[in-house]
């Protein structure tokens, strides 16, 4: 079971505007969107220099851009930071570096991981429990998970790396979500031991879901295959200007995670406060259970969810940006 | 024979300002960079909304894209266009749309397209003459060509595509450098007929290389294929803004076209008082014969040039930016 498959009249998943209002024409405008797990504070950039724009971007901040990733994260020896615009355009190269053969995906979970190892040939199963995950030539696990926030253990991480190296099969463990909540565990000590690669998000934590900045942090052969199959110029001149200046701004990302669990309780606050339970989550996000026509309901009242069609009574919900927001939400549910 | 094979110290192609500072310590700065094909003067951007930064690329902006594109030049019906980060990230996945096989580039040629051959698995042969190009799975010409300038008329095209099809092979024609030019043959009418994808470039034009935006134009079964691979969100916001003002604006298209042609005409005047024979090219850059050593030459003296490794007494030379840029190339020429 995937949320969406691919021709749903819905984006794979939030942020569609255009979409929202044919949807729900009648709604007061603006929208509210909570539609995505995208942080509503940004981080404040440095104004832009013109050549960040005219001319191709330089190789050298490229490389800066990727070594700042991995002081950043402590990406351990063995391992290298990839950057691209955008993890996605990562994973269909991700799911051919094994030959077509079966892919297995912890889920259910964020579609786009089963629409490309499909893409790269793969059998694709979509599998509930842990006991049959392993050995694939792919699998993916999202960690924490989205949309329910499920966290695996890194023994359960290292656990699956072992299963799957024993079979030359690959591990992908997206970690979209871990910046907001950096003490959960992450597989990147397992880099280094071979067949696995883990996804890192940019533009979430740091609010700029538009400027496309995405990571890969794999063996050097893979990384070297995923350069190559990006070519030079793959992170575009203002991708790479936020990122080196975000990404060696701890102070904004110690303070911006001040503000997303603030934010995330006071939207459980306000959600159990409508009888909805929240069923877990991440600081950017929370998975709840609601009646169904909950996301319709909150829809015709112009606040955007992410409503998942085979799964009828369950709604993601990004944070509210303000006491507006706040409020909205509340007499919305209310 | 390929200009610049992966592994070397150079950049595939120009801009490459750190790698310039290495090569030439004792240059005077700031450098003068003529090493690429990109127009000096950009396309005057609107001022970026916030959103275009923080939230997700609407699907809705780039449909809107694709199709101010398709109108923008002509594309015919049973056409479509798909936009990119770049043309270049399109490389490998056009490659890959055939099953290994042999690859055969009209070259020498911009090299990236024989590395992205490569990397989808064929054998690449560089032929130099057209007699010997087709068939084969995958063909690629340049049109008008990168560096030489030049061109294939559109007969030549037409029967290239013939002799693909026969066969189920593809022929790509790269018309990065087309719109400083477009009454030369375009390819886009073979497109409905099967077999045939065109790149079209946006960054080059309009002085905008930093925001990595590119286009192919494909039957709808192959752009329905990139598009997949590319994923939702593929082009950044500021590409997508860029684009939107850029590709309606008619009128500035004419005007930099006319300033193409007058810098391109004087860049000429200059290198022949210099006794530099002007070979080819496009109203973006010029291709010369020039003495093994004159790239050398001019790198000490702060101007960087596209050397071709293989090719020693050949350049090719972007358009400089201003009066001043025009005369200190004259005069590291005298």
């Amino acid at each position: 079971m995937v949320f969406n498959n691919v021709g749903d009249p819905a984006p794979p998943h939030g942020g569609n505007l255009a979409a929202a209002r044919r949807c729900f024409p009648g709604a007061p405008e603006p929208f509210l969107d909570l539609s995505t797990g995208i942080a509503p504070r940004a981080y404040p950039l440095p104004p832009l220099p013109p050549e960040a724009l005219t001319r191709l971007p330089e190789p050298s901040d490229h490389a800066a851009l990727c070594a700042l990733a991995a002081r950043r994260w402590g990406v351990p020896a063995g391992a290298r930071v990839v950057a691209a615009p955008g993890t996605q355009i990562l994973l269909p190269m991700i799911a051919a570096l094994r030959p077509p053969g079966e892919a297995r995906i912890l889920g259910p979970t964020y579609a786009e991981h089963a629409r490309a190892a499909a893409l790269a040939g793969h059998a694709v199963r979509e599998v509930p429990v842990l006991e049959v995950l392993t050995p694939a030539r792919v699998v993916v696990v999202v960690n924490p998970d989205n949309p329910t926030g499920r966290v695996l253990p890194f023994a359960t991480l290292d656990a699956l790396a072992a299963t799957q190296r024993a079979t030359d099969g690959l591990l992908v463990v997206d970690e979209a979500f871990l910046d907001a909540a950096p003490d959960l565990p992450t597989a990147l000590p397992l880099v280094p031991g071979g067949g696995v690669v883990v996804l890192r998000s940019f533009g979430k934590f740091h609010g700029l879901a538009g400027l496309r900045l995405g990571f890969a942090v794999a063996p050097e052969a893979i990384a070297a295959r995923l350069e190559a199959l990006l070519g030079p110029w793959a992170v575009a001149g203002p991708a790479l200007h936020a990122g080196l200046a975000a990404l060696a701004d701890e102070g904004w990302a110690a303070a911006q995670r001040q503000r997303l669990h603030a934010a995330s309780a006071r939207l459980d606050a306000v959600l159990t406060a409508a009888g909805l339970a929240v069923l877990g989550g991440t600081p950017l996000f929370r998975f709840v259970a609601a009646p169904p026509g909950t996301g319709a309901r909150l829809g015709r009242a112009g606040i955007l969810v992410r409503e998942f069609p085979h799964w009828p009574d369950r709604l993601r919900l990004g944070l509210p940006p303000d006491e507006a927001g706040f409020a909205r939400l509340a007499a919305a549910l209310a």
